[in-house]
């Protein structure tokens, strides 16, 4: 059994702390937060040890009446893989501690390219991860991205990739964040990053992208335009897609118009916390036009990348290989929408 | 002087109306209206006279203080040139009114193409419209696209052009509109109407566009992608673009991030209701990536037609070329924007 331990316990480690403690061959250490608001108190609620990322912070712990497993070093120290989901440039700032350690540790996508050894989707290049000291899983868009690229790179080849990237301004719990009543190209200038962030895992890919923000909370929507190196059409990709247990097909039936009903329909599913681990691509939308393919897809921001942080830990390991590891993945945390 | 008559006085009409009073080869008849609202009080007390648009509700004017100076059918008989901003739908079934009176109309982009005799854009294809009995003034984000693609066109050739329209949701006044907190795809399946629509100003290019709808009220943003058939620099089509006097180039050193700072900036420019009637783009997006110019633009949908509505009177009574058209339109009403 693998010992994960979880370093930062917000929007995307409560999810991979789930998702660990869900799977067959690992074991969660537990997490580490940096203060005991209500995330602290349900991690504790769910019986996950507590250690404080912030020693000099630990007190205020005991005073919210939630007790402490250890410091952040004695969970690095435990861990055969951490699982760094602190917020952006914060785990460049612990890369040391886990090298310290000799623990392999997987970061997230809101770090630079240069914190870990490989940029990591689980689809794409799981095989470079394998017996690396370090993965960084890319961000939910590149992510996103990434699912859809893969299968199209195999079948087709990829001859240009053209994205416009309509973003959720901020998540619902993220009050502070805008814009309200306003489109935003964010940012203005060609290409944003998520471009060069998809060059990460696919080198040679040529790729150009359009960021914007806009007044909604539930998911990021992309305009996908993929110029295809050979014939295609629109049957095909949908045939491809479906063999794609990371790509959910919203069929034209479930009357699913934008990402509020998606979440209504994870919810009505029992996800927890409505989570939709899958891309969600308007069956629909996919055209092809000449050598162009279209289509819509809208990405959980919150959930996407967490299959791929267990398949990060696996890879690190090298317990398992890709398909081996994402059907694990998938079978214990309930991936994949037969609709 | 040419009489212009304006039915409907609606966001388009009210618009139209002061930009026909502020011409100097144009007088304004009067305007009709259906309900004697707030809109009805602002024309009376601008001095419009105002016209029964539903003869069988003319009383209630009378029970609000407000004078007649008669129907509809008389505003028609009175005008040299209608200018219908009716309703989508509504011009259409006016068709035969202004058959009747033998009065050539102006129409507006809600109304199919075959409402009227040409698809009509001051920049694109002016002279089509010279003499005919109907023009169709296309859509705000049929003409924010025309106006670019015309240059772009005539400068480079258009190879194809893939755009994206992220559009707000309604107008501010709209109150009845959504979506909240979403971002739908609007059509799901692509093309949109938009790609089509533009075809019928420019009959052989190749274009796909994708819509989307988002909690938003002040303006549309396009996302723009247009493959061009020859060698250009980022430098170069900014100065086509600087030479166009309905476009407008925001520079970096404004600090305009969206739609809400660009309304800002109209106010404070003393603009009538705030109106933007150029295209705005944003100088640092125009980016050319070997053959592909990409670009984002800001579309104010309540105002961008407004002076094409002019020149299409003016094409329609053939009082004047495209040219001289324009220079007048824009002297008159204040449009360009010098930065």
């Amino acid at each position: 059994m693998t010992q994960v331990g979880v370093n930062g316990y917000g929007t995307i480690g409560k999810r991979v702390a789930d998702a660990v403690t869900a799977q067959p061959d690992m074991e969660l250490v537990g997490v580490a937060k940096t203060r005991p608001n209500f995330e602290a108190e349900a991690a504790a609620r769910k019986g996950y040890p507590l250690y404080a990322a912030v020693p000099e912070r630990a007190d205020r712990f005991g005073e919210a009446g939630l007790d402490l497993a250890g410091e952040v070093e004695d969970l690095v120290d435990a861990a055969d893989v951490v699982v760094d989901c602190t917020p952006s440039g914060v785990g460049a700032e612990n890369r040391s501690l886990y090298r310290d350690h000799d623990t392999p540790a997987v970061f997230q996508g809101g770090e630079d390219a240069d914190v870990a050894e490989v940029s990591f989707n689980a689809r794409a290049n799981y095989a470079e991860a394998v017996g690396a000291d370090s993965a960084r899983v890319v961000s939910c868009n590149t992510t996103g991205l990434s699912r859809i690229l893969a299968p199209l790179e195999e079948a087709y080849g990829v001859g240009k990739a053209r994205v416009t990237l309509v973003r959720r301004g901020g998540d619902p719990g993220q009050t502070g964040r805008g814009p309200i009543d306003d489109i935003l190209p964010d940012p203005v200038t060609i290409p944003s990053h998520h471009g060069p962030d998809v060059n990460t895992v696919f080198p040679d890919l040529d790729i150009d992208t359009l960021g914007m923000k806009v007044p909604a909370t539930l998911m990021h929507t992309h305009s996908v335009n993929v110029t295809l190196e050979s014939e295609a059409d629109a049957a095909a990709v949908r045939e491809l897609f479906a063999d794609e247990s990371r790509l959910f097909l919203i069929p034209e039936s479930a009357d699913i118009d934008g990402s509020g009903k998606l979440k209504e329909f994870a919810n009505d599913a029992g996800r927890p916390r409505g989570d939709l681990w899958e891309n969600c691509i308007w069956a629909e939308s996919i055209t092809v036009e000449g050598r162009d393919l279209y289509l819509f897809q809208a990405i959980h921001q919150e959930s996407d990348v967490v299959p791929e942080n267990v398949d990060a830990v696996r890879a690190l390991t090298g317990g398992a290989d890709a398909a081996e590891s994402r059907a694990t993945t998938e079978d214990a945390m309930g991936v994949g929408i037969d609709y």
